[in-house]
């Protein structure tokens, strides 16, 4: 590892970025590790809590001697920095990412260099954080790395890359961008539109019948506020960049909970035990760490 | 408090009922618990936590000499169980239960006890976890207890059955059962039928698609997994004795939702934005405690 990628560059140190570079550090401490943040707060932050052996105020000079230069800024910012830093990065590079949409991402790297080694990545990891403070070193232990090359990737810089999430504790997964997005909307970005049009119907409730009610939530629904309350401008970018896989979930969830919803209506008792008996079964399929939540 | 209720009858020891007895014996040691459960197993254990001073073979046994008896039976149970135990409940004592749906189950205990001292009450405190070694004598802390008494109900009542609660450090609160019952729809009925649908949607999408899907999540929807794999036969009676409250939540819900989805489809960047960050104010001004959730 450390003789493949003797210096990894980090742009973007927020969660997963100042994650990653703990991880590093932790795994590899021969490893070298440039960093960049477009906000000069969280660079300073980033120097206070000593994560890299340096953080750069110009990107260019973060990615210039790097062998593996990884993406971890919101989605929106991938284009301006992808295309400003493209002649910057070593031609011998592997640049990655860890974007939640992988086929708009992974077509923004594609188009502003169209000679790079890509390897798009998705660790699929997370909280409601955000911020260096946030990251953790063990935030990958456990959790699923998704790697999404396309046409261009060599088998080779998959099995880098792949080799690099497995030494942070990762599992890694490879998979089409197409069907990465399809997976991600399902488990994570209808369920984070659920989540949060469940606390706006309440709002509105609370405003028609001039009554408090989320004050009396216990539970399942303090589950759908803190999932309501994470980060709004990276979760718009994410729905936006994800669109036609989302609305393929939505359409789907509509559809069984509009089933749900008839049986709850029509009185039948055995249809709704049964519906209610297999979404409980797949969790117990699962076979879930309590810890892991 | 053990001046008004010397001896304390919980009908049912599960999760809740056994929860009642030990914050009882917490709060109140020389108050004399009798118990009973219709199923045979759940007297013996409760017998082997040694929860109550006495767990009866037959109900009537424990509600004859008792001046508060709570029914904390599931809603289906309610109906045989005050029916058969009407006569054997003495005329002073104040009947109160804990069920999910408080205009069905008020009824029920209107009808086959109209001559009782009823006060009804829901404990907003669960998990979805169940049975007697799964209570914990501080489950009430701090959280609601709504009583919803009927025309019939005395302010005395009302007041002995609040300080009840209040001692077992439960915040209390009055209101009707129509009331009750949207909120509740709102705050855990229709969020736990979301829950449930979003884990039968990604079930469906998995056969369809002939790929898992529901390993690779994390964070929120690992929440969904855990609320569907709550009790089947429980969450199915609070549906269909909440039918009408459901269904309006649900047509709120399915409202915002669609609003949602469409600024999506259209590439409304403002617009979804501001609904986001609306549903996240939501949480915020909730002021949660952490350890809460």
């Amino acid at each position: 590892m450390e003789k493949q990628f003797g210096t990894v560059a980090i742009i973007g140190l927020g969660l997963i970025g100042s994650s990653i570079a703990r991880a590093v550090r932790k795994s590899h401490p021969y490893i070298r590790l440039e960093g960049y943040d477009l906000a000069a707060e969280v660079r300073d932050q980033a120097r206070q809590l000593d994560l890299l052996d340096q953080v750069r105020e110009v990107a260019d000079e973060a990615v210039s001697g790097a062998n593996l230069v990884i993406f971890c800024v919101p989605i929106g910012a991938m284009e301006a920095l992808t295309r400003s830093l493209s002649a910057g990065i070593g031609k011998d590079a592997i640049v990655s990412d860890v974007g939640s949409s992988k086929s708009f991402v992974s077509s923004i790297l594609r188009r502003n260099m169209p000679r790079a080694r890509i390897v798009p990545a998705h660790p699929v990891a997370g909280s409601e954080k955000s911020g260096p403070q946030a990251g953790s070193s063990d935030l990958f232990e456990g959790r699923w790395c998704i790697l999404t090359p396309d046409e261009h990737t060599t088998p080779e810089d998959v099995g880098h890359v792949s080799l690099f999430w497995r030494s942070l504790g990762a599992k890694v997964k490879v998979m089409s961008p197409e069907q990465h997005d399809l997976i991600l909307a399902a488990i994570s970005h209808v369920p984070h539109l659920l989540a949060s049009s469940a606390v706006a119907a309440v709002t509105a409730l609370e405003r028609k019948h001039e009554h408090p009610f989320m004050e009396f939530s216990a539970g399942g629904f303090r589950d759908f506020t803190r999932i309501a309350a994470a980060n709004s401008a990276l979760w718009k970018d994410i729905f936006l960049t994800n669109k036609e896989a989302i609305a393929q979930v939505c359409s789907m969830f509509r559809s069984v909970s509009e089933q749900l919803e008839q049986l709850i209506a029509t009185g039948d008792e055995a249809g709704l035990l049964q519906e209610l008996n297999q979404a409980r079964q797949a969790r117990l399929d699962l076979n879930v760490d309590n810890k892991q939540g």
